[in-house]
């Protein structure tokens, strides 16, 4: 905590007016180490008014174009909530411009365009995030203790992942994430997102060698994915299955087996509440004797916290810029997870555009 | 109930000394309608050590041989455990003797084998059950209820299905489940045949289109699956997918998610209590208004039972049997779930033999 309070807090200027920036504004301003600084629209009015409405402190300011607010010397870093069509573009100026990326998710259509993304960033010497705020839940690191404890989790086996919510009739139709122009990756890039980065996760980023598209992905008719799911395989017989979907209710499963135990939580992505997150300890059951009951039965954890998910992510992410503006390197295990999970979305595309046929995986 | 008390109680042999029959057996002395009335085996010793062990009542009678227990005017009804292999034959000696068939599952290695047993029952006049305890639990006809629930769940989109115990070294190489002449469906059988059931049950017992095996199943040195999993797929786009395995430890989940609503369990097949039974039912929950927390959170539903699901199980068998004795006709539901359940392992494993193509049920 002595460096963070020796380091100026991180001014944040955020691009964009996303219904999602509402939520990254707020965690802007509850994290210790960065401050809210402006927000740009392409209408200075939109801008205007999401300020007052997100309580931007007094001395923000509001531009009327994204390149007025990247020309600002005082804005550190950018938050980048634009649809993902865009991301390329105005990532590449945000960087040129020496600004540090927090990046909306999916990050690109693409690897070709993630690497376009990140590459910039390296050559400019500033931080990459991605936006993906569960991985810096408390309750995260508590379920990695779990997931790495040879004795009560042992070798991870199998993990299935879900997250699909119910879209109503205006969102399928009119939402940025089932237009091909603006979020092309539809369900997969928004909450198929989710799943594939819980499952590298809980395989310690390590890329699985083959991704199977599921059959029966649901389309609309621009070619959107709407509900599509995919195995993925790796060469010690370690399985993963995931289901994302804007067609189903909402729903965030996590199950994860071990050899010796099982993880089970139902709110992965965004916690059921906000100042405590549970998850489910199945370690070394078994059956009673006549097999009519389990002993012991599974545990629930706890991990209570004051501070939202997303404030961790803000709080980590202006900490390593402010290590930057100190003279340390970017940190390239952010840039390094989300290319993985980015790689594998183009895979899962890849394999239903072929056919659903197995896609070996090329890091 | 009046039927019942006027009904005289339904006389079990247990052909078999097999671990489950121990269970089996305190379900029968358990259940109202039901008497323990003979074991066999092909060692009298054995039987009658299993019979001691198990408190039969002193008046049950023990046989050295499986004929003997068959030519037994007082039985009514016969408890199979025997090895899958020896199903076939044995089943249809049951039916030919004129008793009513309770069949540990999986019923059979294959369809064919199994249609040969359900035309003996029928040509018998005898009742046919398998010996599938969970959906007999107070707790799936709660669930059922949700599910059905247009207002509450809405109509089913996807399950996911898992069945896994961590098998150890003795019993992966001992094992009869493990013996591609004993029990050579393997885990696909075991395991398998209740994450398929519970697929089933979650969609009315309507079969799929298609089944695909998932890549990477895992076979021991004689072929027999020790994991494996597959993907199931509707005309409208339902999707269900299920994991069984004998490497991974002991997890019994299900998520079934439909446009209104989810339901989880993670103890589907034995229940962590004897007397009581939990569900969580997560229903037209959605987000407060920054997207950080959920509103309503799910819930949890307890169904308390005194009476355990294997007694509900004989209970319901020996109903149906008492029935047939007093004029009725068997109880179709049971012999079509069954082989719905067995057609679907059928075509998974085909599925894998040849080389994870989508099959096409024909029922």
């Amino acid at each position: 905590m002595a460096a963070e309070t020796q380091t100026p807090p991180i001014h944040f200027g955020i691009i964009g007016c996303a219904d999602i920036a509402r939520k990254v504004s707020r965690a802007i301003s509850l994290a210790p180490n960065a401050v809210l600084s402006a927000v740009a629209s392409r209408s200075i009015e939109k801008a205007s008014l999401f300020a007052k409405a997100n309580k931007f402190p007094p001395e923000a300011k509001i531009y009327g174009s994204y390149e007025a607010l990247l020309d600002d010397p005082d804005i550190d870093a950018v938050y980048l909530p634009l649809p993902t069509s865009l991301h390329v573009k105005w990532a590449v100026v945000v960087a040129q411009k020496k600004k540090h990326l927090l990046m909306e998710k999916p990050v690109a259509l693409n690897v070709a365009e993630f690497d376009v993304i990140v590459k910039a960033c390296e050559e400019n010497g500033v931080q990459f995030m991605d936006g993906t705020m569960w991985v810096h839940n408390l309750r995260t690191a508590k379920m990695r203790e779990f997931l790495s404890d040879s004795e009560r989790f042992g070798q991870l086996r199998a993990i299935h992942s879900c997250f699909s919510f119910a879209g109503d009739p205006d969102f399928l139709k009119n939402d940025i994430r089932v237009k091909p122009d603006l979020d092309g990756l539809g369900a997969l890039g928004d909450a198929g997102w989710y799943c594939v980065r819980s499952i590298l996760w809980a395989n310690d980023y390590e890329l699985p060698k083959t991704v199977v598209a599921l059959h029966g992905p649901v389309l609309n008719e621009a070619g959107v994915v709407l509900s599509c799911g995919a195995s993925l395989h790796w060469d010690d017989g370690r399985l993963a299955t995931f289901f994302c979907s804007f067609l189903s209710n909402l729903t965030m499963d996590i199950t994860a087996i071990g050899t010796k135990g099982t993880l089970n939580l139902h709110d992965f992505i965004i916690p059921f509440q906000d100042k405590e997150a549970s998850f489910i300890v199945n370690s070394k059951c078994f059956f009673n004797e006549l097999v009519t009951s389990w002993e012991p039965i599974p545990s629930e954890h706890t991990v209570t916290t004051d501070i939202p998910q997303e404030v961790c992510m803000v709080r980590e992410f202006s900490r390593l810029v402010g290590d930057v503006k100190n003279g340390s390197k970017p940190e390239s295990k952010w840039p390094i997870i989300s290319r993985k999970t980015q790689l594998i979305l183009d895979t899962v595309k890849m394999s239903i555009e072929k056919g659903f046929v197995p896609i070996e995986i090329k890091s």
